[in-house]
């Protein structure tokens, strides 16, 4: 099964694509980041990450989409201008026919640790060891697309 | 100038098409809703928002898009609902080709009734008056969306 996982966002938004064998081991398939410049429109960056996502998509071939779930910010006009960009990210999903799952950065925790209240470094160091890298993947909105991936993964297969 | 006007929203999505002469007179040309079932699936609602106004904008040829901002709502979880379907929203205008700009509602009131803390309902006998119709658009959300749609037409005249 090939998993993109997409962590959103509109300065730069994260995604991870991984690939799974029947035995459930994990492999790394591409990574990266969308960025937009912050002194373009909204709807021009939200074109650019439409775009950009839709190639992404067609390069690497996932049947599964993952998003992680918005949190409540102490910004709300930050996560206003975040959760625009995650409508997109889910039409992007939608408009390529791919499956799309969604989990709560509690679920992400708990996936890749076992703990709910892990942090975003012991996450990213589990990405680490699962996809057997040498270093924790960069930028950080990279590690944490491909956790939600991964997050993914590991629920398909215990259900 | 034609305009579409949105005032955006998940289980409906209000939007309204007017026609400016030279003179600055504003004609009816559509409104409506689109609506979405609360029950399907975030990713679902926005691919069924995303195909219904591209359809509408195919229809009622505008060239200009007036989206009406977000204000910081009390419930923060449907706050994010909405600013997922307003990405979609400026999205699907980018993909149509058209101008958009963006207004809050105090700029609606004070474009439509010269002062900023109208009542909704005074907002809506304007867009009655102006558009020189019977009755105000019902639902609401189609009326807010005309108001969108008249405060462009008369901010772009002013400039």
């Amino acid at each position: 099964m090939r998993i993109i996982g997409i962590d959103p966002g509109t300065g730069i938004l994260g995604f991870g694509v991984i690939e799974t064998a029947k035995n459930g081991k994990a492999k790394l398939v591409d990574g990266g980041v969308i960025r937009t410049p912050v002194k373009e429109d909204d709807a021009v960056r939200l074109q650019t990450i439409f775009d950009e996502l839709t190639d992404i998509i067609v390069d690497t071939k996932p049947t599964e989409m993952a998003v992680e779930k918005l949190f409540f910010a102490q910004n709300v006009t930050t996560a206003m201008t975040v959760a625009q960009a995650r409508g997109v990210v889910l039409l992007c999903g939608m408009q390529a026919g791919l499956k799309i799952a969604e989990y709560t950065p509690l679920q992400i925790k708990q996936a890749l640790t076992g703990y709910g209240r892990a942090e975003k470094k012991q996450v990213q160091e589990m990405v680490r060891v699962i996809l057997e890298l040498k270093e924790i993947p960069q930028p950080d909105d990279c590690a944490d697309a491909l956790a939600t991936a991964l997050t993914h993964a590991a629920t398909v297969r215990v259900n």
